[in-house]
């Protein structure tokens, strides 16, 4: 008797028994390395070897991405296990993500692949206009690289295919961190960014690899909302996120704080190409030091934004990370005017939304301030995710009034 | 000796000992009967009466007001237990309300005072232009609703004042459920409400009572962009909320499905007044039922919303509230084309995000539907939580794409 399996001709992973294939059945992309039947076969496997799921029955699952180096050893690519991966199959999935986006905005600026949600375990796309950035961050995605480019120039049109290859999951894969070029030439001038009214200049080359994040931008536009009018402290400014959307929004000044001196001149020349230089200030230095220094000056802004780096990016630096959050909420909710907006975001995993919430309320009441909760936003639309792998939005931010 | 309430001229009342005098200094609006020392004074007191609360060492924690009636039996109105509640005292509140509103949103339009959070326990204030409705729905806002309307009035310059006595929560309170006319003259045809560039009717007085939801604003913004072009079936439809909004946002055509006659008929003036009416269909029934049926006459849609109303009120009926959810997801999901988008609702306080959104993922994997999880919606922020009332926000929008 022929096993069903043996009809294609990839090699074939197991699941072990009692492992949970029923979870894949309903969606689960990865699985884990303890997971499967590792004989001397799927050990010689190459990182990014294609192969066939079966579970222990050895009924096949789909068509899947092997790296036997990794702890996430299997990351389903197809339900067809029979599935081809080549430009066209590229094709289909990058039209699918093209289809939301262009949906959601009305300019060509978006994260156009956001890994597992589109269908491309660990592969995430940023478009620039005429430029995609394409993050391979897993082995698969690396040794397909060339179809994958082929696709995304097809499907876009864009000139210019950058490969990024700083992603921080790169190593557990295996994989260098040798950034290049695919297609065209790379940009030599920061990249002109509309979002919200505002212009933020994007570095995708530079030196500083600075880039821009699309992930903020409907808080951004939330913020915005309350910025009429109002002196605004953007606290972790980046490029100037929140600070030139709030100008843009008609704040009266922005101060946009930061601890790296080529994010703010990036966002200096955004607050210039915005329009709005003359509102717009810098203060470079380290957030905690800069929030004290600010309330012993006694300043006192109308809407303050703080969207700081992971504070809990693992389980293990969950505690300290919310000692963080409660930190900063306590620095900043004493600069708040009485009436004022209190803006706090957290991109940690480890932290879900109802722990990191009550870090800020916790600062905040020690620093004898009382608040409502206005709003609550994640990252935006072209961020989607498998709601498998959902448990917690990553982005959380929450707006207060004091 | 003399004690410190002793200075006040309202009447007292007491926490018991061990009971949470901490939550309340640091937030909390409610003190329920079971922590209050009920002698004969504190039963003698009438519904709405206000009295300053103590801690168990007869520390004053603020002025409250008190319904030995109620479970919720004192809700703070003011840390500071001298206050006078009267016309002033509402106005101060009422203008900080407004200056939010202001700030969210052009036209006069919005929940202008939603509670706890916005300092006035259990009263709730819905503006409709020149009109404003008020739920007067705890006792201390019934005693002091002249107060109350003197300061909206004066706040807002509004020239008619409603009050609206359908609140579920007036008998808790042992209020009646007699509506009427604070302030100058009912108006005797649906206001017209312009929201996310489509026009609703709200029938305010009307035998049917229809009225119109704020909370949904931002969702139905959201559900347009998704909508250009699309095909679009909103169950549960009420007045109209998503499907006009899609039709604004350029949806191709509309059907709105819900129970109520009346309310359909709103939905078909709105249309008019939207300038959509040719596009715009509905179908008055059951929404399991015709749900149903849409699924055995193959119809297919570009972007379905269902909406309903609260099928777990209650933690009892939590379960059975979430067989519903699960229901509706399974019914609806067969109806969206492939990489169509569907948007599920729940305003469930005893439904968390996290069960929500289970619940109708085993929905959509019932009917043989994956999907991607975009976004996540809650009211919008003319809804302000007091956090220590926010553990889950009770209504939820999930949007997902299959």
């Amino acid at each position: 008797m022929t096993a069903p399996s043996e009809m294609f001709e990839h090699p074939r992973v197991r699941m072990k028994p009692k492992s949970d294939a029923r979870a894949i059945r309903r969606g689960f992309p990865w699985v884990y390395a303890n997971d499967i039947v590792t004989d001397r076969r799927t050990k010689a496997l190459l990182p990014g070897a294609l192969a066939v799921l079966e579970d222990e029955a050895r009924a096949p699952l789909g068509l899947v991405a092997v790296n036997p180096a990794s702890k996430i050893m299997c990351r389903m690519l197809d339900r067809d296990p029979a599935a081809v991966v080549d430009q066209a199959w590229f094709a289909v999935r990058l039209k699918r993500a093209l289809e939301l986006r262009e949906r959601l905005f009305d300019t060509p600026f978006y994260r156009l692949v956001h890994a597992e949600a589109d269908g491309l375990p660990g592969v995430v796309i940023d478009r620039f206009g005429e430029t995609c950035v394409v993050q391979p961050n897993a082995a698969w995605a690396e040794t397909h690289l060339d179809a994958l480019a082929a696709a995304l120039a097809g499907v876009t049109g864009v000139t210019c295919i950058l490969k990024n290859a700083g992603g921080r999951t790169r190593a557990l894969e295996g994989l260098d961190d040798v950034s290049g070029v695919l297609l065209g030439s790379a940009p030599d001038t920061p990249v002109h960014v509309p979002m919200n009214g505002a212009t933020y200049m994007a570095d995708l080359t530079g030196g500083q690899k600075t880039g821009l994040y699309f992930d903020q931008r409907d808080n951004h536009a939330f913020a915005a909302r309350l910025a009429k009018g109002a002196r605004v402290l953007d606290v972790f400014s980046h490029v100037g996120g929140f600070g030139l959307a709030a100008l843009a929004g008609g704040a009266e000044s922005a101060l946009s704080v930061d601890g790296s001196g080529p994010a703010l001149a990036l966002s200096e020349a955004g607050a210039i190409a915005s329009g709005v230089a003359g509102k717009f200030t810098t203060r470079q230095g380290d957030a905690f030091d800069v929030l004290a220094a600010l309330g012993q000056e006694g300043a006192r802004f109308d809407l303050v934004i703080c969207d700081p780096p992971a504070f809990a990016p693992s389980k293990q630096a969950l505690d300290a990370g919310l000692r963080a959050y409660e930190r900063i909420a306590r620095l900043a909710a004493p600069l708040v005017a009485e009436g004022g907006y209190l803006v706090l975001c957290s991109c940690s995993h480890a932290a879900d939304l109802a722990r990191f919430r009550e870090a800020s309320l916790r600062g905040i009441g020690r620093a004898g301030r009382s608040a409502q909760l206005l709003h609550t936003g994640f990252a935006g639309a072209d961020h989607p995710q498998l709601p498998q792998l959902a448990e917690s939005g990553y982005l959380k931010a929450v707006f207060f009034r004091l």
